[in-house]
């Protein structure tokens, strides 16, 4: 999909701090370096069982506790590299985010670690997930201790942007949770419209990303029509890798994702190119309607199937088309935010890498 | 246990817009008044789905939505009456600590939803638990949504007290879920020495009804000197409550808690009697630590044998001597934030009452 954004953008000049790293945004290693200890200090501040569960989690320590000198899971930073850089894109230092940048990784962490049990989903990042390493009644506990130390973040960022900092991540969870709720319903659902499963793709992964954008921003003491503009941007981009997510969740590789290829389908869940495909009128939609329908599991040969009859009847095109519109939309609100130019650049690479490959 | 707070205090006069309730606790009816419409809006502003477990959780209506009439749980919102009585402790009116009275029983309700799923409790409140009734998934989002729902009402507290009154919140919610850690890792914990367990009950029960205190102080105005005796104030009634529940959990009625009697013991949860008496040397307390080794679940007849070899062992008096102190403790804080009289009488028949029976 890297048609997306166009021609790849040049190469933008890295902070003086940057670092090589061979991880999956080799350019953001600058940011690992200003991120992780922030983050190692947050999670090493939690109680001992729910710090081992969160580091296992985050790939520094197996099941056990034994440490992993792997850098795992660097350069894959991206909402904190979005709090940065929105921090710089209005006049700010990289550093003035850094309480939104933990925050918003935490919570990411602790929307996969309850997700996963609401899902039942046992593999998360090729290892088993927390619930199913630790146990259920860990994940949940887990889950809301990474929750309070986000919290925690911003509550003690700078006494001049505190209140409003906390505003916009609860602004965040707020939508966070009703996307999620929607996406729960949704497999209770027999149709979803195109547009309810967009709503719920930015509550779900917009906000999050937007509340990034929109810390780094306030952090950095934009003004809010800045902040707007900056928030938009994240939450757009947030859609955007959504729907390009959602096309690698059907015809993406199993290494990308660290789950089984075909999953989604398997799952019958309901994301974009299936539920465009199935909004669809010709006979590759109908026969994927009653193949939907039926009660009973979908085997390999019927994953295959379903697979090529989104494809057909339009699902995947629909999806990678929504990817592009809301690529170009989030880039427009950037642009409302008056970035610097380097910045914008930065954002605009990083926008692009999201939609070709895992974060 | 009566006795623990001394003779019962003189009725103290209630606020003007008081209602008579037949409730558990027939003087908090103003309470109810206040803080229900709130709490109500705060959950209807919930996602469906969760806007309806949580309901049904707080007795508001049957699991498949029907509402009930009944005035379930009137004058049992203890914590948001600690909220708005201190608030008028220090001069201020009780609707400045709504925010904060609102916040504090969110939070309470997300602590039970979690613990419940944690614990695998299947009755709360006489009734099958949100996750028996609604499922795993929905306990988890719905707990989620709570503590979110519970940072708004802060957040957006007035200005001058939104960012103090956050801190106060999360500092309260950094203790619960470490109480809560420790609860959980108690039951793999062959000792649990008696300091260990009040840490916990500090964490998991004192830091809500301490934060509870703390924030009406915060929102009516109070100085940082007087937050901190209201604090502690609450912190040291909630450990005082958490041993007088531990005796109710073993020698009190089942009609009280919605939990079958001797449930704590079958379970062979580390509550204060059972902690206390484990570590006593007398026979009984041989008895019952090779009962408490005994790798098969306990009958009915060992359960009641566990009971009384905690009393013989000194348990249940080193328990109710416990809560007699915390009780004296929180009386001598509670002086130090200069109440005035009449929300002293007032705070201190709350107190009497709460270890009398269940919140």
């Amino acid at each position: 999909m890297s048609q997306i954004t166009g021609p790849a953008p040049a190469p933008a000049p890295a902070p003086a701090s940057a670092s090589a790293s061979g991880a999956a945004f080799p350019r953001l290693g600058w940011v690992d370096d200003l991120v992780l200890p922030a983050l190692q200090a947050a999670v090493a501040a939690l109680p001992a069982t729910e710090r081992r569960a969160a580091g296992y989690h985050r790939g520094w320590c197996e099941a056990d506790g034994t440490p992993l000198v792997a850098a795992s899971g660097r350069g894959k930073t991206v909402r904190p590299a979005l709090a940065l850089l929105s921090a710089v894109a209005v006049g700010g230092s990289p550093q003035s985010a850094l309480p939104g940048a933990v925050a918003v990784e935490l919570v990411h962490d602790f929307t996969l670690l309850h997700d996963d049990v609401m899902d039942g989903d046992a593999l998360r990042r090729h290892r088993p997930a927390v619930w199913s390493a630790f146990g259920t009644a860990s994940a949940v506990l887990t889950g809301d201790a990474l929750l309070v130390a986000a919290m925690r973040e911003v509550a003690h960022s700078p006494a001049e942007f505190a209140a409003v900092a906390v505003q916009e991540l609860v602004r965040a969870l707020l939508d966070l949770v009703e996307g999620q709720s929607h996406d729960v319903a949704f497999e209770q659902t027999p149709e979803v419209s195109v547009a309810r499963y967009l709503a719920m793709a930015e509550g779900k992964t917009g906000s999050l990303m937007g509340c990034a954008c929109a810390l780094g921003g306030v952090l950095a003491g934009a003004d809010s029509g800045r902040v707007r503009g900056l928030r938009e941007f994240g939450r757009r981009l947030g859609v955007a890798f959504q729907c390009a997510d959602d096309v690698m969740g059907i015809w993406g590789r199993a290494a990308r994702s660290g789950k089984p290829v075909g999953a989604d389908l398997a799952a019958r869940k309901k994301s974009l190119p299936v539920v465009a495909a199935l909004a669809g009128s010709c006979s590759a939609a109908e026969r994927l309607r009653s193949l939907y329908r039926s009660p009973h599991p979908l085997d390999a040969q019927e994953v295959q199937l379903a697979g090529e009859l989104v494809e057909k009847a339009g699902g995947r095109q629909a999806a990678e088309e929504e990817a592009r519109r809301q690529m170009s939309a989030a880039l427009r609100a950037l642009s409302h935010a008056r970035p610097t130019a380097d910045a914008y650049r930065q954002l605009q690479e990083i926008a692009s890498m999201m939609i070709r490959r895992d974060s």
